[in-house]
């Protein structure tokens, strides 16, 4: 059984930083938050990947404890290419190849479907209702999405916007979806749509959560050692939809929790390029890490 | 006697924003800091203005209890011109004209010389250090500057750093001061010029405070109903240092508590141009909103 079912892209990345570049290497929406969900939960990832896609990358999955039998293999990987300036907040992209991404239509496994808690990572909104229309009694349904689907599908997108829980966005991705630059207006609105929650990344700078009549204020680790945030939202998501599952408890006080536990997850990944500071954390480095979190907002 | 001692301008600003447009009204940093500061304790303000400076703007300031003998007069006012776009977190300057500030030397009345607490609003870094050196026995200093003294003055800024306990920084200062992006980096290169406590401000994002073997983040509040920024940061630096001088103990965990005190004061002056908001607002209010910012942080 699964507990969190993660629909997302899972890609091979090309990406130079002003502290190093690496090539052909696992990321993708999908792998990034489903890493970081199995530190709490057994997540189920939902994607498609190419005949090219390195098989020890599965392995890499797998060995944590995350479901892949909904990964569906044909054509080509996915490919993202990109990189970052000293202001490392904003990823500018060279390149995006959909490949076998274009024509994928999900189908998602039997043990996935009694899962209560979902996350639709940025993808193609038509994919994310096919997804979601699978999954029979869910809890708890986090959306996350960007500015080509602002533009280019925003009907479709408002349609999962009113299946879902939970609306994530980046602080551009907001101010561009309710044509406002105060986020404390878009976080208004937002929750105008019918979301009950509405959580805005802001990198650095933490993340802000408002629900009705309550605004919580998430953050920001502050990383001497930061060499790529690929992913780091991604990571967020995981950590946070992992701690949900692991809890099985939607009330706000534990989504502020489960928001922490994700900016930790975040953190450590901005520590290396792909997977490779996720990949030697343990539970006690997250549990160390959420204790500074406490630390550093009391006052 | 004076328990906080603030030197920096008193001004005459012309202001545009998205919501509306002044001319010529009562700000400047000193101007705001002490009427911050005023919430929490007695300040004094070390200024020059011109003969052309309206008496009601020295009535109002009397009428909060800021002793304003140290406000000499002579020649014409400081005048700021500026304008904020969308983003409202950085000011365009159009015009400076320092006026009766460029032949300034301060020298400051007796009831002042025993005040335990500074505030060196950002000014010409020779003003802050010939203020500073008629202060008798100061418990805590902090110190306030900007990007035009970092290029021009660095040395001599350099000098009164060492002379000051806190350092105060936008976060663009402070990249541009330690030549890097990254403001945990910045964080830890500012204490090793000796400051005890670096502080850096980040408009709508809060702001962190950076001690030896510490950090603290205070939220940003998210206020829907902003309409000018000006004059943010330094009711930030006034409630803070308005409330160290009430409470008259320099441990991080109280500057903590005034940092949030700062927090709210800032919150309050962006509700409205000049001193508008400030003018209306009662300790009550700035209680209430303090428990709101502890609130917006629990998990």
């Amino acid at each position: 059984m699964v507990d969190a079912v993660i629909v997302g892209s899972v890609a091979l990345d090309t990406v130079k930083t002003p502290f190093g570049e690496v090539k052909e290497v696992l990321g993708g929406a999908a792998t990034y938050s489903s890493y970081a969900a199995s530190f709490f939960a057994k997540p189920g990832i939902v994607a498609v990947v190419g005949e090219d896609f390195p098989k020890e990358h599965l392995q890499l999955l797998e060995a944590r404890g995350i479901d892949t039998s909904g990964i569906k293999k044909e054509g080509k990987t996915f490919r993202w290419e990109g990189f970052y300036e000293y202001d490392m907040n904003e990823a500018k992209t060279v390149k995006t190849e959909l490949n076998s991404f274009e024509s994928f239509s999900p189908k998602i496994p039997e043990e996935y479907k009694k899962a209560k808690y979902v996350f639709l990572a940025n993808i193609n909104p038509e994919l994310q209702l096919k997804v979601l229309e699978q999954i029979e009694s869910p809890e708890m349904v986090m959306l996350d999405s960007m500015n080509l689907w602002i533009y280019t599908k925003k009907d479709k997108l408002l349609d999962v916007i009113k299946k879902s829980d939970v609306l994530l966005l980046n602080d551009g991705e907001a101010r561009q979806m309710f044509n406002t630059p105060n986020l404390a207006i878009a976080g208004a609105e937002a929750l105008k749509l019918g979301v009950k929650h509405f959580i805005i990344k802001k990198g650095e700078h933490g993340a802000l959560l408002f629900s009705e009549g309550s605004h919580f204020n998430a953050p920001g680790y502050p990383l001497e050692a930061i060499k790529d945030p690929t992913g780091c939202g991604d990571s967020f998501a995981g950590g946070l939809i992992g701690y949900m599952a692991k809890t099985n408890n939607s009330d706000e006080s534990n989504l502020r929790k489960a928001i922490v536990y994700g900016s930790v997850l975040a953190s450590f990944n901005a520590e290396d390029f792909s997977l490779n500071r996720l990949k030697q954390i343990s539970n006690q480095d997250i549990e160390k890490r959420y204790k500074e979190f406490e630390k550093m907002r009391q006052f």
